[in-house]
């Protein structure tokens, strides 16, 4: 079986970069939500997919990808929501077959729970992760503060509510994580290597 | 300033086992409750004032124990409690002068957040904690299951409510501490090189 390594991470508190250095680090593949997003783009059954929901069409969904088969009413947007998740966990597990990965997101941690993920939750105080943000070269320096602050929230209320409606669990409670690495102050780069230490210790048999 | 670690843990989850072993791998000092208690108790200040507490007479509490002195009343049990955590901070404060050091609870990551002590919390699932209590050799092995998840949950509120009452803060909030180590299926003894070599990280200017 291969190994897998999950991340969840409050926004701006650098779990991708934590997640993208500790696969370079391991020599794993890496994930996050934008790549699964591309695989699920340029997957053929879930273009078709993609396709039913924009249109909110009536439409028999593609078996392969949901696991059943049920069509589309006006009020069963609970379940468009649940056949999205569904596609997304198909693709995370087929991911996480093809080699030993680290999955950034996507509720990767609940989905491929089977396989025994090493889980970790990246977080950090406010300030912190607001300092992180402006530090940032993706044009976050021409928000305020106060601006940025609203998105952190905006985004990690955000990837709470859909944790919670994916896992029935609570996002960031540590019970739900094997490591909770609190980073303010702290730099990433300097982390990954014990971080990959402590993973490789939980390999051992 | 010397280097401080503090060790709160969920009790069963071998916190207290990861503090020794860190401190060993550190060269640092190692304290825990009973270490405290018992510099507690042969402080020659401290012995008149468990005194006090113990008789529960009106009496003027010893000045540099409590920072100010007043005197006991019957409605009086929240000063008393205040007032031996006070003296417990005393000696934490004392103790952290004397070296680098591991502490294991007593709020020390509350009491000594001054000196930016690297602040490890240790849990575990129940069913892990159970086994770990079982396979001790301080005769757990003689209660049931059941009793023993009695204790544990019994120990862990008290636990909680003693952090509470200290720092204002929830015990075992991943905000609290640097890290979180989920012990479930680990062994401390392997973890704790790597848990070592982070925090030393975290020393680093």
């Amino acid at each position: 079986m291969n190994r897998i390594v999950t991340v969840g991470r409050e926004f701006g508190s650098g779990g991708r970069e934590l997640g993208r250095r500790l696969a370079e680090e391991l020599g794993y593949e890496y994930y996050d939500r934008e790549i699964i997003e591309q695989i699920a783009e340029h997957t053929s059954f879930s273009e078709e997919y993609i396709h039913q929901i924009v249109e909110g069409r009536r439409h028999r969904l593609y078996p392969i990808t949901i696991n059943h088969s049920f069509n589309f009413t006006s009020d069963d947007h609970a379940r468009i929501i649940t056949s999205v998740y569904e596609a997304q966990s198909e693709i995370l597990h087929q991911v996480s077959q093809l080699s030993d990965c680290v999955i950034v997101g996507r509720c990767a941690d609940y989905y491929l729970r089977d396989q025994n993920p090493y889980r970790i939750f990246v977080y950090a105080d406010l300030d912190s992760r607001v300092r992180r943000c402006q530090a940032r070269s993706d044009g976050a320096g021409q928000f305020t503060e106060k601006e940025i602050i609203r998105h952190i929230k905006r985004i990690d209320r955000h990837r709470a509510r859909y944790y919670h409606d994916t896992t029935g669990q609570t996002w960031g409670d540590k019970r739900c994580y094997d490591l909770c690495v609190n980073t303010t102050g702290k730099e990433i780069k300097a982390l990954v290597p014990h971080i990959a230490a402590l993973l490789r210790e939980a390999d051992e048999p």
